[in-house]
């Protein structure tokens, strides 16, 4: 626990008072536990086992245990925000942009195959049970789809794609690539899931490019100046 | 019951012994739970008390829990067999074929938004939980895979597809239109995912098409006896 509150500490903006560290430490380990056994799988009762303190001692810390899964989901989409989103804003605007954010949620994807992925099990944990944990995982599922939504109108804009994308079936498109990586990587084991997400992708980008533009190269890659032009 | 067990002896080609009738009886309703709380949800006091029957007069049925677990994964084949699989195979070999594969597996999937589905939910429900309930679903899920593979090799031979598709690639992207219905309209209930999954595998087939074949109309609709030629 030492350990995990140091990093904890170490990678925050300020240090964090004791009560604030122990909350932290005890997330960590939550998601870790909801990542493996599902959000409906995490009790408080393991979760104190795991962190060697009384149950009382992590109801403490969260009113309920819905309010412990509710902060396991907003500390999940935080982690995605930081190893997925911002990285790949730096990118770009446009088709750049949108190949990071496709490649950095596989990367994240290919991480969950050992782990499992919240926003994945979630889905089908929740899907037919209203409440206040299903809320947050779907605005949270949906704010994602809204920054892909944003990238590919920002790459028609650009140039980089044709006029005329249904953006929402693009999203659509590329958010079934995701889960058929996670599904036949992680419950069929077939091997080479991640390079055939990356050839699908590839071949999904090529059909929403500008007619007649050069098929085998990827254009932005081509027109680095271009495409900095636009962001 | 009564009207179940009806049903359950008119669809079937002979007379089934009272023994058998009970045991398909408590099945359909063991599928029906599984389907809406996850095959680990099924229990044997759930399933008593919905067929207002013993404990021990449903295990005398099934030699265990995962023996009954098993037989509703064979159940759900056997349905989906019937319902999407059979029906579609008197379709023309190759494209109308592949098309009828599906657009009923779409179907079927939309049934499944209100009820859940067995190998969708249980894909998550099994995919870090290894034995013999996971093997038979993997293995069920494989032979759909398959057959699906079967007819898109068809459909390159009658010409209705491009000489050199990647087979299994094509299988995953037609997995992941499924599996992102599944996610949206169950999930995220986002109106129109039917529409959004017919036409994104419309511009699937479109870009496994043969190049200079007609893209605005489908082949093999236009040309029925060719199609049946191929069959």
């Amino acid at each position: 626990m030492t350990e995990t509150s140091k990093v904890t500490t170490a990678a925050r903006p300020k240090f964090l008072r004791k009560g604030e560290q122990t909350r932290a430490a005890i997330l960590d380990v939550a998601l870790e536990l909801a990542s493996r056994d599902g959000l409906e799988g995490l009790t408080i009762g393991l979760l104190a086992e795991k962190m060697k303190m009384s149950k009382s001692g992590v109801f403490a810390h969260f009113g309920s245990r819905e309010d412990l899964q509710i902060e396991v989901v907003r500390l999940y989409h935080t982690r995605f925000e930081q190893d997925v989103f911002y990285p790949s804003i730096k990118e770009p605007r446009g088709l750049p942009r949108l190949e990071a954010m496709f490649a950095r949620w596989v990367k994240q994807v290919t991480v969950e195959i050992a782990l499992g992925c919240i926003y994945i099990s979630g889905a089908v944990e929740y899907d037919d049970r209203p409440g206040a944990i299903r809320d947050h995982l779907v605005a949270m599922v949906q704010a994602w789809r809204d920054a892909l939504e944003r990238c590919i109108k920002q790459a028609m804009e650009a140039g980089h794609m044709r006029p005329d994308i249904d953006v929402s079936q693009m999203v659509y498109e590329m958010y079934g690539l995701i889960l058929a990586l996670h599904h036949d990587a992680r419950f069929l084991h077939i091997p080479g899931s991640v390079e055939r997400a990356e050839a699908s992708f590839r071949r999904l980008i090529e059909s929403y490019r500008p007619q007649g533009s050069d098929s085998a190269a990827s254009a932005p890659k081509n027109s680095k100046s271009a495409a900095k032009k636009a962001a």
